[in-house]
């Protein structure tokens, strides 16, 4: 049987690691913080990356690649850029290693020291915009619309597999515009292309909007994210897309000859989505069964199981739906495994979320039919062999809707407005999930609320609408409501 | 005008540097020996990547990835590794920056010293290795194929780009097998697979050979390579396939029950190559005019030049040749922009290698023609309209394989065999290129040949004949001819 996963009942938190690593997604390494990314966490990535890439090319933009390493003034420049990532960077200060004179094993060579420490990049803000100042004369090099995969360091105390690890991979975007309408535009455009990504590859609904003063990223005069809900009634930041307005332009004098002739600072945008992304999937589908993954993410979307075993025409068939599968663009798998039972491996492809199982034996081969088990529901039907690809197809359709649909509702029975102090502790204790309520602007207010709660003001709604009400901790004047929650 | 680059014959380091900047595919960075890969030169390094996982995944191996950190420790656990990284390790030792207190500006925090230093990756053996112990028990866990995608950290004295930079983009896979024969069978796939991709997608022949024991990776029993020749007639290893024996496993313990219940130390390989290819792809097949891609790495493959510019009826013929071009897998970009002549477009076309140009006139039209322009002989024709996207694709065949086989050309007219030390001497001086010649096969007479000449012995070919001879610096008896060369 299939490795036991604690119930989500019983301890969230323990049910999260153990899919992480009983569905071969990740492990713990033997650096703090840092995780190994194993091959079937790395191959829905993969799929992320592959289509994120697609839809970051169609929007006209392009990849390049800059240095790993960032020297430590860059990061000073930019004045609550630093404030925001001196305190958890990882400082490479020598360039060698030597024998112990006085005992076995290495030690730094201290001849080695560095005339100026090198800082692993927490985001690349710094090292791009030194490099833009070289590519950026004229408004004809803008805009300039530039992507990099990497791997980033961010030294956390609180370390939690995909959703906050020492080191991660991502993807940065950061662009070059002449004008503040423009860069706003691809900020904005960018919070769309995330959004559309998170609903319909991975089928979590998310909230578009943006961040309030406090919680943007340091940097930039405006932060747009996508939040969504997991299952435990906690938000997820999933993707954020700044407006740096011509703050790093300015640090990094990055000026353009306009066309009139006059120079002007550059504008800038950057965007990124992480690795967590990958948590944030674990957690708005699976069950205690293991992964449930929506199909166009799936690495494999159909496994065909020979019952009891393989055998010569049951090898027919499969081979025969494979390759009509295959033809469709579906992925699949047949599973000839002879040391494991069919019921071992029904457990196995459940914990790894292969969307569709078909289950075939002799007798359904007699029958004409086969057995078909979809995992976002786990109900099993007999099917028809004619036009079983096709049925298949239609299939992994339902299932990407059906999880998506299911995300949604969840999210909508854990959405409520509530309008005093007490309903908003109630509420998040009791239900949890995102709270709507009226909020007085003032950072100092939001601050007081997350000591009290542990809730932070997760975004204002890109839907905002202007409704006059009172602050439910300070009861002062509103103009709206915003969303808050407990959040990852 | 295009920017001018400085012929071969006049300085060849210089007119590969001109190429690399000239034709947007990098430059240095703020960081020493560091460069940031710019849009074009990622581009191609992306194709090469794609294909290179393809052919991966078709030889049964999955991606995943390990931590961009390794323990100090873990470096000095494999003698011969620790004794080949340790003087070009960049090292972590802090993991905070705090205001100077005495001033203005950032220091390192004395208050968060690591206990113990995290080096930047030179490459992962240690750090997988260290894993594998936790994911492999018994001979049904074997073989593990795994390959990462990733960057790495050399402290490289002297760099240059794409050649040698002190971080570089790579692929680094690693096996674990239960047997001596079956890792040695698969480092020797590796190293065919690189072969293959070298002469047919970068259309850069390659010998294929092992190395001599001082030439061999830091804790291999056994390197395998591939090595090209450049046009200035030095040699590049462009790849390298280890078998590592039980180095590894040994160093970690990792021990797997074998199918008698026998407890046996893993057998491991690892195989890599890196963003090198992109400067190998650059020095084998460009001139004095820019860059010259192969067709099937070319990320534009064909270019639209309207002449003098776009008019409705040109742009017209262009649109419908790109369809049919986009219908046959073609890239094809129409350049339409009017504040460029021509003449200048073309330059620049050629500068960054697009393989074939097309010029479309009105007189063109009327004739029911159009002009090709192959990039690699810059030979120009006209062709009939009708029928002229499988013209192309005929053609980009054509020129992937007259850029093969120039290359074979040049490597055939600059192999010579040589039987004593003068003529050794002459031809390396003279000609350059391969130098095949006996050698006594010690370590001493290698690195006296290399301190006499600086031409390193490049591999034991794998069709190594035996061969009575006299090795050409000692007269000591020889079985059989080797490669030397100068080389990168």
């Amino acid at each position: 049987m299939a490795k036991v996963i604690t119930a989500r009942s019983e301890d969230y938190s323990k049910w999260y690691g153990d899919i992480v690593t009983n569905a071969n997604m990740a492990e713990h390494s033997a650096v703090r913080g840092c995780m190994v990314i194993k091959p079937h966490g790395f191959a829905i990535w993969e799929k992320m990356r592959d289509q994120l890439d697609k839809m970051f090319k169609d929007t006209g933009h392009v990849n390049a690649y800059f240095p790993l390493f960032i020297p430590k003034s860059f990061l000073s420049r930019e004045a609550e850029h630093v404030e925001g990532f001196a305190k958890e960077c990882a400082v490479v200060t020598h360039h060698r290693l030597m024998s112990d004179p006085n005992g076995k094993g290495l030690i730094v060579d201290p001849e080695a020291k560095l005339e100026e420490e090198l800082i692993v990049r927490p985001t690349s803000e710094t090292i791009i915009w030194d490099t833009y100042k070289n590519w950026i004369n004229s408004y004809r090099d803008l805009p300039l619309l530039i992507n990099q995969w990497a791997n980033v360091v961010r030294w956390e105390m609180r370390t939690r597999m995909f959703l906050r690890t020492t080191e991660f991979l991502w993807q940065e975007g950061h662009t070059a515009h002449a004008t503040r309408e423009e860069a706003v535009e691809e900020a904005k455009q960018m919070q769309k292309v995330y959004a559309q990504f998170a609903e319909e590859w991975m089928a979590m609904p998310v909230i578009q909007g943006s961040k309030t003063v406090n919680e943007r990223f340091a940097g930039a005069e405006e932060t747009w994210t996508i939040e969504a809900l997991m299952q435990d009634g906690k938000a997820l930041q999933a993707g954020t897309s700044h407006f740096l307005a011509q703050n790093f332009a300015k640090a990094f004098d990055v000026k353009f000859l306009n066309e009139n002739n006059k120079e002007e600072y550059v504008w800038a945008t950057s965007w990124g989505v992480s690795t967590r992304l990958v948590g944030g999937l674990i957690m708005t589908h699976s069950d205690d069964d293991g992964l449930v993954l929506p199909p166009k993410l799936a690495p494999t979307q159909v496994v065909i199981v020979p019952i009891p075993k393989p055998k010569v025409e049951i090898d027919e068939v499969a081979e025969k739906i494979m390759k009509e599968l295959r033809a469709k663009g579906v992925s699949v798998k047949y599973d000839t495994d002879k040391k494991k039972r069919p019921g071992f491996k029904f457990a196995e492809h459940e914990l790894h979320g292969v969307p569709v199982r078909l289950g075939i034996g002799m007798r359904d081969i007699e029958n004409g039919q086969v057995e078909v088990a979809r995992r976002d529901t786990k109900e099993k039907t007999s099917q028809p062999l004619e036009g079983i690809s096709s049925y298949i197809v239609d299939l992994l359709d339902d299932i990407q809707n059906n999880l998506f649909n299911r995300a949604v509702q969840f999210r909508t029975e854990h959405t409520t407005s509530v309008d005093n102090f007490d309903d908003f502790k109630n509420v998040l204790e009791e239900k949890s999930g995102f709270i709507s309520a009226h909020w007085d602007g003032s950072t100092e207010t939001e601050l007081k609320i997350k000591e009290l709660t542990k809730a932070s003001a997760r975004c204002i709604p890109n839907d905002f609408e202007e409704e006059e009400g009172k602050c439910v901790l300070t009861g002062k004047p509103s103009k709206g409501r915003i969303l808050f929650a407990k959040a990852y």
